[in-house]
Parts: C-alpha cells; structure tokens; sequence
C-alpha cells in the first residue's frame, strides 16, 4: 500500500467511525505509516466526520510530529504512539467515547462478547483507572507515561476501556479496527439489555477463538465496510 | 409469479430488513423459486441494502448453487436448503442479528408474543443453542448438520432463536417474512422494556392464534409493504 | 372551518403523526366533520404516513361509510365512531400502537404524568383490557360493542391505554390531540426510564389541572405544529 | 463582538440546540447583550430549530422587553433575566426539556458527572422543585420571584434540573452553554444506562476541577461546534 492510497483510506476510515457513531467530534483512528513501522499517520486536530486528505500529518512513535504544517494536533496522541511501539502486530488504532460502551466504563464493569461477531473484542475487555498510576487528573493521555501505562493494560488484548473516558481499540487494518470498533459498541448494548432479562451468556474462550478467526476475513470486513460507505454517502468522497 | 417478479419482490425484501435494521450487512432473506420448489432464490455474498437483480443466485435445496457465475456465497446458506425442506409450507427465510432481539440470545430468554401484531411470530419462540450437538463453533451454522439441527428446533413454529447469534424467521411469503421478522424485533424490545416496569402479559394461546389470522392478510402486510418501500425511498428501484 | 381546510388539517396531521413515530403502517387519526357533528373523518386504510386529500372518506358514528368511493377501510373505525357519540366534546381522536408507550400497555401499569407538558394526558390514564368483556379476541376493536366499552373505560379522559394493543388518544382539535399523543408516548419513555434510577414523582393532581390548562393553548399548540411541518419536510405539501 | 455576529450566532445556537434534540419545540438559548451587560438577546416565541436573525429580541434583565416589535414572547423569559442578574459571570443560558435528562428530574436523583467530558456539569447538579417556595403551579417559571428562586438553587454552579420539566445551563459563551447542555443529557444517558450494570463511580472533585478546566478551551469548543454545523446542515445558514 502505497501512501495516497493509506492516506485515503484512513479518510474514510475517520468518516466511517463517525457515520457509526463510534466517535463524535471527539475520537479518533489512525494506522501505522505503510513504509515506515516507526511512523503513524493521525488528522490534525479536528472532528473525524470532517477529516480530509489534506489533514492527515505523520507521527514518530512518541508522537513528536515529523512537520505539523503548523496545523493543531489532538492531545491524546500518546495513546496512539505507545500502542504502536508496544505491539509491532498493531497497523491501526481507534480511540474512543462511544456513547453504547460507557455505562461499562463508568461502572468499570469487565466487557465479555456475548455475540459471535464480537468475538473480534477478545475474551475479555480490560478496564483501565488513570488514577490508579496517575492520581487525580483530567482524565486525558497526555504524555507518554500514561500512554505507555494504558498500552501495558492493553497487553496482547483487542481492546480496552478507560474509565470515566472511553476506550481503545486495535486492529491488523483499517477495515479491521473500525469494524472491532463497531462491535464492541454493539456487544456492550446487546449484553446491558440482556442484563434486564436475566444472567447474560458469554461466548466460551473457544468459541471466542473461532468466531474472531471467522471474521478475520477481508471479504467478511470488506462486506461492512462497503455498505458503511454507501449508507453515510461517501461513495466517490475520498 | 414468474422468476422476474420473484426477484424483483426478493430484491425489495432486502432492502427493506435493511431499512428496518433487520439486518445490517450481515443477515439474508430469501425465497423458495417460483416455478421450482426444489430450489431457492438467494443474493450472492453482499449486504442487503445493496442487493440488486443481479446479484441473485438459485440453489438447490442442499444449498449447492445451480450456477454460482463466479460470485462469492454467503457461508451460512445452510440455514435456508434446511429450512425449506424440512417445511414445505414455507416460501421465504429471513436471517438476522437485529440488534432489539440479541438481548432473548444471550439469556436464552423465551419469548412470547405480548402485542398482538407479533401474535404472528407464534405462541413462544425457542432458542437453539448451537453447542448443545456441535460443541465449540463459531457459532456460525456452516452445514447441513447444523442446519438440519435449527430446523428441528424450528419445528413446526414461525421464529426461533440463535444463542449468541441471532433468529431465524420463515413465512408464506416474502411480504410475511418481513413484517414477521419486524414485529419479532418489536416484541423484543417492548416485552425487554415492560421487564422494567413488572410481569408482561404474553397473549394467551388463542389470542396469538385470532391474531396471527388477522394478520395472515395480503391487505394488512401489503399496507405495511407499500409504506416501506416510500420509507425507504425504494420507489421505482427495481 | 369548512370542508377543504378540515381535509387538509387532517391530512397534515395524518404525515405528523407518522413523522412523531406515533403510528407507523398501523394506527389512525380522525376528526369529527367540521358542519356535521353526526359524521367524522378518516382516511382510507392506508399508512397515515401516504394519506392524502383524496384518502378521506365520512363515516356516521355507527362507523358506516357515507360512501366509500369503492375503497378499502380501516377495521378498527367503531374506536373512533363510538368515542365521538360518547364525547360531543372531543373533536379529534387517535388511535396508536406508539412503541414508547407499549411496555405499560403489556404489563398493565396505570400511567401517571410526570412532566409539565404531559398534563394534557389526565391525571391517570386507565388501561382497557378486551379480554374482561369479550374473552378471546385478535384484540383488534371491530364491532361497536367493543367500541363502546372502550368509550366507556376513557370516560372523561383525555387517553387509555389497551392492553397488548396501543392506545387512544382524544383532543378538542386535531393540533391538540397530535400533541397529547405525542407526550403520551414522551411521558412513557421518561417514567419508564425514570424508574431504573427510583421511584418516580408524578405531577399532583392540581399540576395536572393547571398543566394542561398551560397548554391547552392555540398558540403554544401551534409552535409545536409548525416545527413539525418544518421537520418532517411537509411543507406546502397539503 | 458586535450585535450582527452576536445574533447570527445566536441564531446557529439555537439551530445547533434543536439538532441536538437538546430542545423540540420548547426550550430556549439566550445570550447576554455583547455590548450592554444589563440586556439579554432572546428570540420571539417559536421552536428554536426554525429561529432566524429577524426574530431575536432584546429583553432588559427584568425581562420586560426592550422593543417586542408586536412579536410574542416566550413565558418563561424570567429565567433567564434572573440567571443574568444574580451571575454577572455568565455569558449565555439554556433553559431545556431534554428527553434524555427528565429522568433525573422526575425521581428527583442528584446528577453527577462520570464522563470527563462531563466535568463541565460541574460536581454535583442541584434539583429545583418549585414546589417547595410557590406549592401548586403549572411548574412554568412565569415570574421573577420564581425566576430569583431558581437562580438560588444553581447558585455558582453550571447547572441545575427542574423537577416535572427540565433544566438550566449556563456558559461563559453560546458555544460553552450548548457543549455544557449537551453533555448534561449525554451524562444522563451514560449514568442511567450504568446503574442498570451496577454503582456508577463519579468523577472525584478534583477531576471535575481538571476535566472542566481542559474543557473550557475555544479550540475544543470550536471543533464540536463545527462538526455540528456541518451535520445539521447549517453551514452558509446564517
């Protein structure tokens, strides 16, 4: 993949998460630079449903830029730096205050997928305290201690919640993460509901196995994908 | 009703459980063929609200395709063949994740019909657990094992459901299949929600039988019908 | 008022009803005749949210048609027939299965205003259940008697609920009973809700009283109408 | 800031407000006259998502208007003026009826923020009964004794909730006082959603203090406020 080709993508991928509502004016997803590992590609600061192509700056892992253009950049951006130096297998990452995924990050309440296609989120969904290493604070990542203390929470997982905050979520792609993204969004409503009726099924630690290796599937991903483009109208927009 | 207007109503089907959200782009709807009832009608693998003529396919009721034209499948046909064969009064299939019913999934909460337009999805609604003959899976229902197997949980009834997974819908017509697959998300939500409150009122045994009759009636699913497709802004589409 | 306007109002309020999500394919909405309180006004059977000029038919208060013009009708007219010979007062009525307020019509919970706004709907709203004078039915009011025991359980009010079924909903204009239908349905929502945090507050009796006597009003009616016009893009259209 | 940008900004606030669904019909945004402290800008009486720059009102602090230009007025301009008087802080005010937060006003649940982006709120959000000063009422704030009352309950704090009706939000702009309104009801939302999974941790004071100080940023404000314009379709509106 060569660069306007990723920068493209990782347009759709910001308008895609806002069209889903995954993220709002807050949030944001970014990939691993194609050709450079030691590089991320992230918008200026800006509301990702609004993001173009020519917003997309690059990011060292400590996310120093490499030429901001002068542009103002999102706060959070160690959340993203320390991901990618902390899992070579992680190409994108999405953070985000989904709204459906907040009761459980405010109630600290571990997520489990109870559908198969949330199989993608992993067998468990850690919650991480900020105040646990940091004290008393805005709530924001932003610097690379508390980067590198959310990514080591992360571990080799899928995702993670943040409390009081919102979550992140990794993927082997764009298509991936947005689509893991989506779903653990999902999951967390579908098992609140579930929490009305009764005691809630989670999937076993195989069945989670073999339902995210199902749906780690290009075409699978692709099929979403592109009814996502058609539905927020973005067909031909990047 | 000769293969053209079969597909074209079949075409329809699809976009409207998309625009109920039904289904999201994952899910399928389909219908026993016209003239052959040894075959069905079935989009290649895409998401419903994109279907289009020519993306349907005919399978024999072994779910092998007659003629695949090089297009890609949905991996779970199996549910449908089994379907029609296990019951030969049914003329189309719908299969769903609505997102209103997967809270009756992952509890494995029965469900009864408590509004009498959902007196059409039966007197109770079983739940099929894929694990109780197939051990860990994907949970995905991949062949005719697994199908035969939901479509005797299924039995004679109208609906049943899929732990962790979704429903599975039939009817005596497309019409039927959709408005039965909607209300059976409707009840979902209204009896989920009447929990909060206290006891719900299922409707009793001959209640469900008066008002599914009353609503077996082309007049009835065809007002619902029209006022879709305008909805949905489908007019003219097909 | 003469007829022409009265039709067009009618109309109007037939889109917002469908626009509120108070009816979708199912439910009605009448006036009585502007010069003839013996007969009222109601659509053909078709969604409310199709209905034209060309869709109202006269019906007498037995339910009959003055002259059908050879078009289908909506089964459940002796709700409103029977409604408007008990009331002289109400000039409007709705009859609707708004998804809001189904969870207390399916578990029999008396429905108390808790907001300023939802005074218009009475101190109490009973519920009306089929089954204590007919036994078992499709629950659909067909015939005058039900009508009138339906009647009867409203008395005076200005709404009641039916069990399994919906609602209906009087006003002394059709501005007013769109907009008592509408807080029904918003009070529903809000009280059920409410319940999941404690026990909640309903207005006192004479809130109720001095409530709705705020917003019996013309022109506090009429913002509301207006804003809805605007909204549901209806717009010059009648 | 002159008065033609000061209107046109409060008319996109009231714009923004509706698509929000932070008001419908009713509710009301209002400024603090740019250049004279002791008058309030306010629109004529009609649902702020139809509000234009002809319809904005000048009101002295005791709500009498300046020139009403035969227009009618809203009834409950006494919370506005009395919110001006008793805070010369305060820049902008939202009076609203948002569905989302009702619930805490009709069980009369102290609100407290969980979210960090909720930390605007402030720490804890009194409930006003006007009950308690003027006993049986229509709960409408009519008068300036009752407006003066309400100013009491808020206090020095951002905001405060109305038993039976809504909510007060105060800013030190219009783009602050629809970031604050906002998250009041996704707050809402969020910890009602919680307590269904279990206790709900607050933000600590401490991070209330950090998160609003992060929050009180033009920048921040900006970017929400231009995503806004964008998805209610408001941009060149004005």
């Amino acid at each position: 993949m060569i660069l306007p080709e990723a920068i493209a993508e990782l347009v759709m991928a910001n308008r895609i998460v806002a069209h889903l509502k995954v993220v709002d004016f807050f949030g944001h997803v970014t990939m691993r630079h194609p050709q450079n590992p030691e590089r991320y590609l992230m918008s200026r600061s800006r509301a990702p449903g609004s993001v173009s192509a020519g917003d997309i700056l690059e990011f060292h892992l400590d996310s120093t830029p490499v030429d901001s253009r002068g542009m103002s950049m999102y706060l959070e951006r160690p959340i993203h730096g320390n991901i990618y130096q902390a899992r070579p297998d992680v190409m994108a990452v999405c953070h985000n205050h989904a709204q459906g995924l907040l009761p459980f990050a405010v109630t600290k309440t571990a997520m489990r997928p109870a559908i198969h296609a949330a199989a993608v989120i992993g067998a468990e969904v850690p919650v991480w305290d900020i105040r646990d290493e940091f004290g008393e604070t805005s709530l924001l990542v932003v610097n690379n201690d508390m980067g590198r203390s959310l990514a080591r929470c992360l571990g080799q997982g899928r995702a993670a919640l943040m409390r009081g905050h919102g979550s992140i979520v990794t993927g082997k792609s764009l298509k991936d993460v947005v689509f893991t993204a989506h779903y653990l969004q999902v999951n967390a409503e579908v098992v609140l509901r579930g929490r009305i009726l009764g005691t809630v099924q989670s999937l076993s630690p195989e069945e989670v196995k073999l339902g995210a290796a199902v749906h780690d599937n290009p075409s699978l991903l692709g099929r979403a994908w592109e009814q996502w483009v058609v539905e927020a109208g973005l067909t031909g927009v990047v």
